[in-house]
């Protein structure tokens, strides 16, 4: 019976991850990892026939400033004293330092590091790569160095192709700011699986009723292009706070965006239906992307302080990176080639003032000439 | 050729449409009669060949404290000394007091009154009514007495019946807060119309693509319903606000609202499309009010105090209404009769939160025991 047992493996990278997992209201965290951690590892204790129960989690190795090393304090303390002493982790999740050690046997992987390190662990987890197992990425954005002009390679798909070019690879993607789910706030996500069990199963690790709602839908490419042209808009949505105009332009601003992603997604792939943007990762994420987020709130600095965006996003993110941008010149690129820029005004002025030194406050002009 | 040119009247309600029409970021005015009025009077002015200059305005006359009539000081001094003094009127616009004088040989009837007020206007302008005119009603809200358990008359009927039961009546809707219309930033709009002719003449009145795109859509019935549903959404993001839940709930709220409106609107018409949803009187509309808007600070204020929404509609609004609780009846019947309200969490539970006494901090509650 139990080797029958799905084994789950949480690829994060290093301290990355383990700042992200330990969240508390003063921590500026990114929601991937948090959630990731704290729901698997609360709801597979109710499916104890199903999963095994220890997670393991890769952890990049550190040593502490008094000699200890990150994993042994996790795994031994169970508290993670550099980044929030105080707060006890979970007893079923087992940091492991080795990718390898990690990922070995593992039935069901979970992609929850930034994307620029994504190539480099498939290439360590391909070696090891059980038979059976399946994945699905939490990661938001585009490697734009991945895409040609006409083909665009999402990062589920980069997975795919970089472990045995066969793997069942879902995109878990929605509404979730971090500290608000750890504070289990009632919040939703979408999954977007083309197998079915797999996708029954992927829901059972995150779905809670009480607070985090998955949605299961047929469709990968789009749920994970929402992620991902969300944050152009969001720009755009940073540009008009900062132009200090009101909630009818920016609810137009987000009007036009969703429209537009609905024409770029419907673009890639005719068989997206409409019904994907009533889901978590289509309004909704776009809903608090426009009104929180990063790539909203550097578009707002830039329109007040003249400054390049690649310099806000240096002073502003701590080392985070904004996921606007790549994503701009990614539809631009495609647009262009395509001879449909005047389709994508929105997308396209986003990239002019990131790449092309266009100034932000005339973005609505830019739009007027356009018709929607 | 002069017996050939569109003539419009406003049919506002007297000092209340003088209110509006006479915008500053003092005054808290409704979107309604001021955009009709500023709008029309300067896009007309680009087409002397096709509408009569002149836009007769419905005002209920009053006399001001000084004696003189507020009429004539319109129409003579072309300014509001009451209301707002120093505000130049615009030289085409004139107030005639008498219903009947100003709907008489207008072909284009512009509603822009209180919907309390619908019926007996209508009463008196049938009188008069033109054979060839049309009508726009940009009244966001319902009548609840006018309704059965079954069918649900809208505003644009219950005008269209009032008169003679064959006149042609659009709507305009969208995400339209008054101020910011003024200020001439940036917004959008959406007209429905069934008939293709009159749908342009009355874009031609509204639009002005410097700051008010109007989109022009062939349904009525639909672009009508998500002006009055989004009120009830709006009540239930003011409950979220009140609870100080934050961006997930709230986007997580605005999604589920989003899709009952999409629903309900198929349910009472199986040929709404999609589409409609991604107009500004659809998602836009919806933002805007579930962020700014009346029904979601009395909401809010109902978390925060434990009073009853109807006391705050009292307390808060100056004799303005809440559009989003009758609404909710509305919807709670029609669902109800037909057996459909667990397809109804959201709107439910506002209903029952309006008039059953339902505790608001218990809407999570009461919508995690429903599926999306």
């Amino acid at each position: 019976m139990s080797n029958m047992l799905e084994k789950i493996c949480i690829i994060g990278s290093g301290n990355w991850y383990i700042i992200l997992f330990i969240v508390t209201d003063n921590v500026n965290v990114n929601f991937r990892g948090t959630t990731a951690g704290k729901m698997i590892s609360e709801n597979i204790l109710s499916f104890k026939n199903q999963f095994d129960q220890t997670v393991k989690m890769w952890v990049w190795e550190e040593t502490l400033p008094d000699g200890r090393l990150l994993s042994r304090v996790i795994n031994d303390a169970r508290e993670n004293v550099k980044y929030l002493p105080g707060v006890k982790l979970p007893p079923n999740l087992l940091a492991v330092t080795s990718l390898e050690e990690a990922a070995k046997d593992a039935t069901l992987l979970v992609f929850v590091l930034p994307h620029q390190f994504v190539e480099k662990a498939c290439m360590t987890i391909k070696k090891v790569l059980c038979p059976s197992a399946r994945a699905i990425s939490l990661i938001k954005g585009i490697d734009s160095s991945h895409h040609g002009s006409e083909s665009l390679l999402l990062i589920s798909e980069q997975i795919k192709s970089l472990l045995n070019g066969k793997i069942d690879v879902a995109v878990l993607m929605g509404a979730n700011i971090a500290d608000e789910i750890a504070k289990k706030q009632f919040s939703e996500a979408t999954i977007g699986c083309l197998d079915e069990t797999n996708g029954l199963l992927w829901k059972r690790l995150f779905h809670n009723p009480s607070y985090f709602c998955i949605h299961l839908i047929n469709q990968v490419r789009g749920v994970e292009l929402c992620g991902t042209l969300k944050n152009i808009i969001a720009i755009a949505a940073g540009v008009i706070d900062g132009l200090d105009l009101g909630s009818n332009t920016k609810a137009a601003i987000m009007r036009i965006g969703l429209c537009e992603m609905r024409r770029f997604c419907q673009l890639q792939d005719p068989d997206i239906k409409d019904e994907l943007f009533f889901e978590s990762c289509g309004i909704a994420d776009l809903v608090t992307t426009c009104i929180g987020g990063r790539n909203r709130k550097v578009a707002e600095a830039l329109v007040r302080t003249g400054k390049n965006i690649f310099d806000l996003e240096r002073e502003m993110l701590n080392g985070q990176k904004l996921q606007g941008p790549p994503a701009a010149i990614m539809v631009y690129k495609i647009a262009k080639e395509k001879d449909l820029l005047d389709s994508f005004p929105l997308f396209t002025v986003v990239y002019l003032i990131c790449y092309e030194g266009y100034n932000a406050k005339n973005i609505l002009d830019y739009l007027s000439n356009h018709e929607f």
